[in-house]
């Protein structure tokens, strides 16, 4: 990390210089009272080494997070949001932008009503929760009037992970989707086991630093801006 | 903060020594799935400092915590778990002990069943989310064959917040409840405003820094300590 820090320095790579990317990050939180909520284990740290590989390249990046608990990398906007729906909100506000980056691990579902006081324990055993389903942020992404030239989705998942994945990819309409299994612990590691499927088919990457796949992605980033065929 | 530190090296007060303290702090997580999870915002910061302000007098703490992002104050032993579960568990572990300081934002339900794999979005609508009740924790050790001499519940409360507080301490049966109104942004703040329910009533504590609620309470227990009619 110290060698390429200092190539950088040296022979900085500035391929996605005015390239407008957005970034979503960590988990979004969905209030269930003024006390009590819904998430998930989603740490930030890919989202935020992917948005911090693009700035470098030279790309201004809007990063839109879910509450995280690592600082913002230099030079990037950071929004803080906390629900889905002010995720969508804050990303639709960031359009047009050249490139949409969705790691952000949404809550798709959320308390149909939100409790004004707390939820108090009753002798009638516990509350019903009702839960609705929250907006789509990648599918609206894909589909809207302003549609970024690339989007790229993330899939966690736990069982049937490249199926799953490709199926997503599919049906959220995104040009990329990178698909992990969080079986084994990846919220909150430092290391990541991905595979990148596209209209070519799956590519498994080896298992690397967070930091690794985040230069990854950003090098095939700017490879599809320098030759956008491919 | 300066000048009690070196106050307290010049003329340590050692009112606690040989008291064994169990503290709980923070939140606890209960899953719904291997990523997602219902919690709550406590940030174990009153907990933590009322632990350390125990340890400083010379008592044995420990101090058994949900997830949170502070450290581990000297010389306390740490006990880290997830679900309101397994911080009972560790509770009737710690025991026997003088004094228990119950702050820990407990989840008072989990899901009924764990599911096993990521639950997927299907067109069917959001899951059923069944919830059960979680056991007492301060109610437990109030009734526990070997109840510590003094039980000190905390109430976080958002409405009719010390008539819930003086309801909470007879249903649970501890000695002292501490309740702080929760509306304006306690969790994650470096202050608070409390009031301290026991036989003789309420007394309630001007807003003051999370570890100046600490010093007092930790001063209170010694006093009970040393005149335990009090």
């Amino acid at each position: 990390a110290i060698r390429d820090a200092i190539l950088h320095i040296l022979t900085p790579d500035r391929s996605l210089a005015g390239r407008r990317i957005l970034v979503t990050a960590g988990p979004t939180v969905e209030p269930l009272d003024p006390v009590r909520f819904l998430s998930n284990h989603s740490s930030g740290r890919q989202g935020y080494a992917i948005a911090a590989a693009l700035a470098v390249r030279g790309a201004d990046v809007t990063l839109i997070s879910g509450p995280v608990s690592i600082s913002v990398p230099d030079g990037i906007h950071r929004i803080s949001v906390q629900t889905t729906r002010e995720m969508l909100a804050a990303c639709e506000t960031a359009l047009p932008v050249d490139a949409a980056v969705c790691t952000a691990a949404v809550s798709d579902w959320r308390a149909k009503e939100l409790a004004p006081g707390k939820i108090k324990k009753t002798g009638d055993g516990p509350p019903r929760l009702e839960l609705v389903e929250n907006p789509d942020i990648l599918a609206t992404l894909c589909c809207a009037a302003q549609r970024p030239r690339l989007v790229v989705g993330f899939a966690a998942e736990t069982d049937d992970v490249l199926d799953n994945a490709q199926a997503k990819r599919l049906r959220k309409g995104c040009d990329w989707l990178v698909a992990n299994d969080v079986r084994q612990g990846v919220f909150g590691a430092m290391r990541n086991t991905v595979s990148l499927i596209d209209d070519n088919g799956i590519q498994s990457w080896p298992e690397m630093d967070k930091t690794d796949v985040a230069e990854q992605l950003a090098q095939r980033i700017a490879a599809f801006f320098a030759h956008p065929s491919s």
